[in-house]
Parts: structure tokens; C-alpha cells; sequence
């Protein structure tokens, strides 16, 4: 077999994988997803109406939430360590460089599902965003173990390429996405990126998108419904800019907040190693469910799903002449004392449910953080949306609910410190009537967290100690040159020409190589790079193609 | 001044630099915009309502097309030569490392503006797009040459990355979309990107889509209104999908017979170089401006500018009860013999245009060929629309318009061969309905041009003979190594600590570093790359974390 041939063939093979990847991840996905929605939170509404008494409500959703925690934390600490957490991370330290088979292993796949049914289906303040791209990447790695497929992936490098293309179909599943999601693959991967991957991820979540347009054309499983918005146009030249500016930073002091008091809780737990000997993390896990689900209770809009608390945050307004949406804003204004109830429910929702989050992703379970800080951002943006609405009461361009489509992209922006999270929101909607402010919010919010503190995947990054570029120290004392260097080497002599080198380069996939002075005395007089050699090769190849005449530089 | 102060400062004049270009940049643009609307075009509609004499309207037309026409070469030929062309293919030789002062001169920003003024004021078959982010890198590059921005581009490579994250500006004025403009000056920039530009980039076309939401905020002025659709839910589960697959792929071959049609042209005008001697730049202009007249007049939907047909391909419909609307839709339908004229007159449009644009893009005037492809493509997709209602006529569910907007974005995309003209269409129609179609219909499109030839980008580069890197040949058998070597050169003993080559190689910034066996006779034994040091020590380290215990390889 010729290598052309086998080029092509090798070719066919990564779109055909692409292709497989985005059609049975969305399968899988959608799968997923339905099973949350009718078994796992039917069956908890089931449980909770076996009594009508309030006080064994009380005690079942409680019970409710420690079993399925304990469960998923059962998983994590027992069968499948690797499936702990949101998965990011790890897969970020992968497309560093720092192949890891252990974090894409096939079983992996199972139990993370498993623990992200029991876990995100207890009720917990947590999410599923990146728990479903981890699954993405793990899927992609064992459909790479099988033929046809084996072969594509030659080293770990393009292994791990491969998987940063299909990561994008998580987002683009969770959110409906596809755009977004090749955008925080960009973002996920570090500190530069393959534009042949950009291609690739596109395709696959493209692929992924036709797949889940088509397993959610049944409108009553349209899971991403709910979140769709119709606003009206946005004059943005008034007040409502400064507003939007203001929220954006308030945004992201808040996403910097939220991600020091993840790391305080951390390193107190650390301190306290002795302590939480004693617990165990079944009982860590049991304590906070327990702690989840006796101040979630009483207030009814604390134990919302986030997805109900969004759509709520991003539809429904009191002047609405449906009695659904009305019912639904009630859930938050009722148990308030005053009039503009939604204010205060807005804040108090905002204080629990940050404190609930940061100390749920010290679990030993798998979790997301996307979907809880949506909620809580879109509550953000609403509390800053009814303010300006009671400081110009007379104004008609004035919708809380665009403001909490902006204060949702910006506190997740802020906390990802990813500008894709605008896109997410934008397509996640399927509106763009706000695409300025999200925009803007989200860049305020990255900037001013970026001034403050690192962005929450980098703070797990540092508490796994996973191996990262930018984290990266040389502390090797112990290690002289002769261990390490290479000892097949190519050099060139002196008189070599450049067409030489340049071919041998090529050939020997090196960034640079050393000249020597001959042969026999192998005596080190130079080196040159690729770069060097492209520079002057070009020049040489502009000076003739203007001249049109021969000449040497030497 | 201290290193870090130095660095702080430099930060904050970046971001104070992209702020001012995505400010001044979008300011600039839309006053251009606002200069086509209110003087060129309703100037030739003044000057072709001087008569109303059919004949007389006809000589009109020709005359003012000829005119500007000239006008724009004789800028080109006499004044500015650098602001030919599109600039894009300039800009991509650019940033893949080959910097030339010429491209991005002060001057071309004046020249270019006013070129492009005649040339796509004439009604030349031409765009605008190409144009207006070279007008944006000019402008970028002219404050990078006034205090205080002088310091922060140190270097040509830095300095080409603020330009590269400033082409997104360009992009976002034209079509209103700072995401796709992003997008594309990632795909633009060639084989890879830095993820830190990717930021940069956002920052800008955030602050200009700002700055172009308050300029245009006054609906009167609104430029973009016209691309906006409203479409209705999409069931993409039907005979449907496989049209959008159909019209990807007949836009991909499409787009590939457009490349091809160019460079034959373009070839035909080389060899019949002596014959072009003869009849100038000049004539050459007068020829096709006059026959692009003299074929556009008699057909009215011939004459139209693309933003207008583009309007009526995407949202006229013959069951609309807008008088505006069907006297829109009847420009292309009235002339046309059939029951359904609509469909042979997009037939005509696209075969005309297709050829005409082919044509003018080898002229010597600026022009983009962003804007006249959309026009192309929004007929090609509203044709088998169309079909689409002739083959279904009893369903509810095909929209011809929405078929339009996958065409405009597959046919760009097919011969940009660029994913972000799906973004760019879905932020200027303000319409994620058809998201999914779309993405579907410009990947096949830009997989299936892929398979046929290069994109119109890089033949722009082959054909002016631009340094790019994919293109780089190597035919220097006249220099030999020590021609080019560096003599300079850093080397290490085979007894030097890792940390200690580690620190070396942080200071002098090389990617690999030769191995002598001594200070003496420096003879050549080995050599050590960053990416070997970095492989060893996270190994080491990693390996120290687990076990907590001293270890050394050697």
C-alpha cells in the first residue's frame, strides 16, 4: 500500500469517525437526557407525592437527595475513581500534551454516566455541562480501540486531537449548541490551536446538532424549549448600556468571589485532612446533601431544577397573560414581603445557591458547574434587570429577562473565563435580539476576573495536581544533560546546502539542527533552524521571482 | 522602569489600543456605509431619473457604471496600487509571518476607501467585505505607528497579531456579526492560532459591534434591517434534510466551478498578456464595466444591488399580504414566462452574476467578492426551494426564504472555504431557526470545494505570488549551511544540570540546544529539545508526587 493511498484511506477514515462520534454521541446524549427527564425526575416527583403531609415531604426530598449522593459518591469512591468531577480538567491537562489513558478508559464512560444520573438527579447544586463533554471525549477514545478506527490514531498526539474535536459535541448537546461548542473546545485546548482541528470539531458537532435537531423533533421531548426567548429589538443607546456594563463587572467580581470561596473551602478542607479522615467522604457527601435539601425546601424556587429556575428567569414577566407563566413567577414572589418580591427572591437565590455550588464541586462525585452558575447568573442579571425597572418605572425598553440572559452569560464567562459562553447562551436561547450585551457582559466579566484570580478549571487543574503547560517549574537538580539528550542524532556539515537541509528537516521532523565543521571532527560551529532556513529560502525566492535573475548569497 | 511595570503598562496600552480600534474602526465603517446609502446610491438614482426615456436610462446606467468604474482603476493604476484587490490574500501572507509595511500603509486606508467607494458604487459585480477588513488592519497598523501606541507592537510578528485580532472588526461592520468575525480571523490567520489572540479579537469586535449598535440605533439608518428573518420552527426530520444536503453539495460544485471559472480567466489573461498591453487596464475596466451594464439593465432583478435582492430572496413570499413585499418579489418574477417565474429567474441570476463576478474580480480596482457570492448563493438556495414547493405542493412545511439563507452561507462558505460564513449569516439574518441546516449546508460545501481545488483566497495568493507558508518550496541549491548558520550559537556540556539547560533555554529562546563533550574540543554528541526537558521533568515531578521520595534517572 503506497503512502499516498494510505493518506487518503487514512483520511476517509478521521471524517468517518468525526461522523460516527457526532451520530452516536448525540444518541447517547439525548438518551441521557430523557432519562433524566422521565425516570429520574418522575420519579422523584413520584416519590415526593406519595404523602401530602409537609413535613414527610420534607423528610422524603431530603431522603431523596443523600441516597442518590451517597450513590453517586459510592461510584466514584469504589468502582470508577476516574470518573470524579467535571472532567475538564483533565481532559485540558490531555490537550496539553499530558497523555492520560486512564481519564478516556471505555468503562469510564459507563460509570460517569451512571454517577452523573445519581449525582445531577439528586438535586444537588451541580451540573452536567462537563460531565457530558468528558463523556464525549470518552466515547470518541473507545470508538478509536476499534477497527476501523484503530488506525487513524498513530501516537497520543493526534489521539488527543481527535478527542479535542469531539469534545464539542457535549456542549452542543447539552445546550443545542454546535457553534458554541466548537468555541469552547478553541478555549478548552490551551495556549494555541490547530486551525485543521477547528474543521473537525465543526464537522462533528454539526453532525451532532442534524442528530439531536432530528431525536428532539417531537416537541414534547424538546428539552432545550424551555429556553428559548422572543424578545423584542434592543435600543441600545440609552441608560440600559451602562446597566449592561454594570452588570457584566458585577458579574465577574461575583465569579471571582465564587471561585475563592471554592478554593477557601478547599484548602480549609486540606488543613482539616484529619478531620474528614473521620467523616469519610461518604459522610462529607451525606452531610451536604442533607444541608442541600433542608435549605432548599422551605423556599419553593430553591428547589427548582436549574432548567425551570432559567426558564422562569428568561420568559416570564408579571404582565404575561398566561396563567402558566404566572404561576411560575409566583413560585418566586409568594413567600416574599414586598412588592417588588422578585428583588429580594432574586438575591436570596443568588447567596444560597453560590454557597450551596462551591461546596457541592469539593464532592467526590461527578459534577458540572456550567448549569448551576447559568441559574444563578441569570438570577444575577434579573435582580440588576427589576432594580432598573423600579430607577425608570416609565420606561417600555426596559425587560428583566433580557437582563438575565446577559447576567447568565457573563457570571459562567466570568467563572470559565471563556468568551464562548456567550455563543452557548445565544444559540441555547435561539435568540440573538441581545447578542451585543451578552457579548459585552461577557468580555467585562472574563476581564475583570482575569485581573482577579484564576478561572475555576484552573484552580481544579492546580487541586488534581494534573500536569499543565502554564503551571509548568523545573525543580531537577538531580539530572545533567547526558541523561536526557538524544543520542541518534542528525548534523550537517559546513558545506551542506541549504536545498540539502532542507529536505533532510523535512525528512527528520526536527526544529533545528547543528552544523558541524566536518565530518571526522565532528567540531560544533553552528546550528540552524527551520525558521531561519524558511526566512532566507523565501527571500531568495521573492528577490528571484522580482528579478527574474540567478543569484547567491554566499 | 521595571520589567513588571514595563509589562502592566504594555497590557493596559493593548487593550486601550483594541478599544480605540474597535471604536474609530466602527465608526469609519459605518460612516462609509452611511456614505453609500446617502450619497452614491441615491445619487445614481438621482442622476438615472434625469430622463424617463427607456434608451436614455439605459445610457445613463452604462455611463455611471463606466465612470466609477475608471475612476476606482485610475486610483489604483496612478495613485495607490497597494489597495487593490481584496486585501485578504495580502493579509493572510501577513500573518503567516511575511510582514510588508505597503499592505497596511496609512495611505491605503484613504485610497482604498475611496476606491472602493467607485468600484462597488459603480454596480460592478464586486463586494465590500474583503475591502473593509483591510480597511480595518490599515487603520489598526496607522494608531500602532501614534504614541502611546508605538510601544506595544515590539516586533513585526507582534504587531501582525493586533492586526490579525482586528480583521474581526471588519467582518462585524459589514454584516453586523463581531462571532462570525472572530471565526474568520481565526481562519484566516492560516495553520494555527494563539488562544490569546482569540481574546483579543473578541475584545474588539465587541467594543465595534457596540460602537455600530449605537451608531445605527436610529432604525432610519439601520443598514442591516433588511437581512433580518423570522422564520417559523424548522422540522428538520423529513424530505427536507435531504434537500439541505442536495443544495450543500450543489453549492460546493458551484463554488468550485466559480474558483475554476476565475482562474481560467485569469490564465487566459496572461497568455494573451500582449493583447492586455494593448488595450490597458483602463480599457480592460471600460469593457466589462460596460458590459456588465449593458447586461444588467434590460433584466430589472439584474440590476438590483445584492443587499436588495438578497432581501427579497430571503423574505419576500408570494402569500405575504405586504404590497412592498410582492412589488419586491415581482422584480424578478414579472418578466418571466412560467407560473413559477421565480425559479428561472434565480436560474438567470445565478448564471449571470456567477460569470459577471468571475469577470470583475480580475480587474484592477479594490473589491471583495463576499457580498456578490451571498446574492449567488441566496438564489441557488432559493431555486431549489422552489423546486422544493413544486415537488411538495401540499406541504406547510418548506419556506423557499429559509432555503435562501443555506444557499447564501453554503456558497460563501464553499469558496472561502471558511465554517464562520455560517456564523456570519445566522448574526445578519438575527435568525438561529436555521442553524442547523446552515451549518450542515457550509460543511458539505466546504468538504465537497475542498475535494475539487483551492479556496479563492489562495488562488488570490498563488496568482499575486504572496510568500504563504503551505506554498513554500524549497529550490536554493546555490547557499550552503554556513551561509545561513547562526554563529552566535548556545550550546551545552554533557555534565549540565537539566535545571541549569532549562534556565538556558528560557533565556535565549531556542526550541533545542546541541550537546558537545566538553568546553574544549567541542565535539558534537547529542542534542536536547524544550520538548524533551518538559517531557523529563513533568515525568520527574509527577513521579515525585506520587511517591514522595527523592529519585534520580541517572
Amino acid at each position: 500500500i503506497s503512502w499516498a493511498k494510505f493518506a487518503r484511506l487514512n483520511n476517509f477514515y478521521i471524517w468517518l469517525f468525526l461522523a460516527a462520534v457526532g451520530l452516536l454521541g448525540s444518541i447517547y446524549l439525548v438518551a441521557v437526557d430523557l432519562i433524566f427527564k422521565y425516570v429520574v425526575f418522575s420519579w422523584r416527583e413520584a416519590f415526593m407525592s406519595l404523602t401530602e403531609n409537609y413535613f414527610l415531604q420534607y423528610l422524603s426530598f431530603i431522603a431523596w437527595t443523600v441516597a442518590l449522593a451517597t450513590g453517586s459518591c459510592f461510584i466514584i469512591k469504589k468502582i470508577c475513581p476516574a470518573a470524579v468531577g467535571s472532567g475538564i480538567p483533565d481532559l485540558k491537562s490531555i490537550f496539553s500534551g499530558f497523555w492520560n489513558p486512564f481519564v478516556v478508559a471505555p468503562m469510564v464512560l459507563l460509570w460517569k454516566t451512571i454517577g452523573l444520573l445519581l449525582s445531577y438527579g439528586s438535586g444537588l447544586s451541580i451540573g452536567k455541562e462537563g460531565p457530558y463533554i468528558h463523556i464525549s471525549a470518552t466515547l470518541a477514545n473507545t470508538l478509536l480501540s476499534i477497527k476501523p478506527f484503530k488506525s487513524i490514531a498513530q501516537n497520543d498526539t493526534q489521539r488527543s486531537q481527535l478527542l479535542a474535536a469531539c469534545c464539542a459535541l457535549g456542549v452542543a448537546a447539552t445546550f443545542g449548541s454546535p457553534i458554541g461548542g466548537v468555541l469552547f473546545s478553541i478555549e478548552a485546548t490551551g495556549t494555541f490551536y490547530l486551525i485543521s482541528n477547528y474543521w473537525r470539531a465543526f464537522f462533528t458537532a454539526t453532525v451532532g446538532a442534524v442528530g439531536i435537531k432530528i431525536l428532539l423533533s417531537n416537541p414534547s421531548n424538546d428539552l432545550l424549549e424551555s429556553f428559548r426567548t422572543h424578545f423584542a429589538d434592543l435600543n441600545l443607546a440609552s441608560a440600559q448600556l451602562i446597566a449592561f456594563i454594570i452588570l457584566g463587572v458585577l458579574c465577574g467580581l461575583l465569579a471571582s468571589l465564587f471561585i475563592s470561596l471554592y478554593t477557601k473551602i478547599y484548602n480549609w478542607k486540606k488543613h482539616n485532612a484529619e478531620l474528614f479522615k473521620k467523616i469519610t467522604p461518604f459522610g462529607e457527601v451525606i452531610i451536604v446533601a442533607a444541608a442541600t435539601a433542608i435549605l432548599s425546601f422551605p423556599l419553593k424556587f430553591l428547589r427548582l431544577d436549574h432548567a425551570t429556575a432559567v426558564h422562569t428567569m428568561f420568559t416570564a414577566t408579571p404582565d404575561s397573560d398566561n396563567s402558566e407563566v404566572l404561576s411560575e413567577l409566583a413560585v418566586w414572589t409568594d413567600s416574599m414581603p414586598f412588592n417588588h418580591g422578585i428583588i429580594l427572591a432574586c438575591f436570596l437565590y443568588v447567596v444560597v445557591k453560590l454557597v450551596l455550588t462551591a461546596v457541592s464541586i469539593t464532592l467526590p462525585i461527578p459534577y458540572g458547574i456550567y448549569i448551576p452558575l447559568f441559574a444563578i447568573g441569570s438570577a444575577v442579571g434579573r435582580f440588576v434587570g427589576e432594580l432598573m425597572l423600579v430607577l425608570f418605572p416609565n420606561s417600555k425598553e426596559i425587560y428583566p429577562t433580557g437582563y438575565a440572559v446577559v447576567g447568565a452569560a457573563a457570571l459562567c464567562g466570568g467563572a470559565t473565563r471563556t468568551v464562548s459562553s456567550a455563543m452557548i447562551i445565544l444559540e441555547l436561547t435561539n435568540d440573538l435580539t441581545y447578542m451585543v450585551p451578552v457579548l459585552l457582559g461577557v468580555v467585562l466579566s472574563c476581564g475583570i476576573g482575569n485581573l482577579l484570580n484564576h478561572s475555576i478549571y484552573d484552580c481544579f487543574l492546580k487541586n488534581k495536581n494534573l500536569p499543565y503547560l502554564p503551571f509548568y517549574k523545573a525543580k531537577s537538580d538531580s539530572l545533567i544533560a547526558r541523561d536526557v539528550m538524544k543520542r541518534d542524532l542528525y548534523y550537517v556539515c559546513q558545506n551542506t546546502t541549504l536545498s540539502q537541509i532542507s529536505n533532510l528537516l523535512k525528512r527528520v521532523d526536527e526544529h533545528s539542527i547543528p552544523v558541524v565543521s566536518s565530518d571526522n571532527d565532528l567540531q560544533l560551529i553552528g546550528t540552524i533552524s527551520t525558521t531561519t532556513l524558511e526566512e532566507v529560502i523565501a527571500y531568495h525566492e521573492r528577490l528571484h521571482s522580482y528579478s527574474k535573475s540567478p543569484l547567491s548569497l554566499s
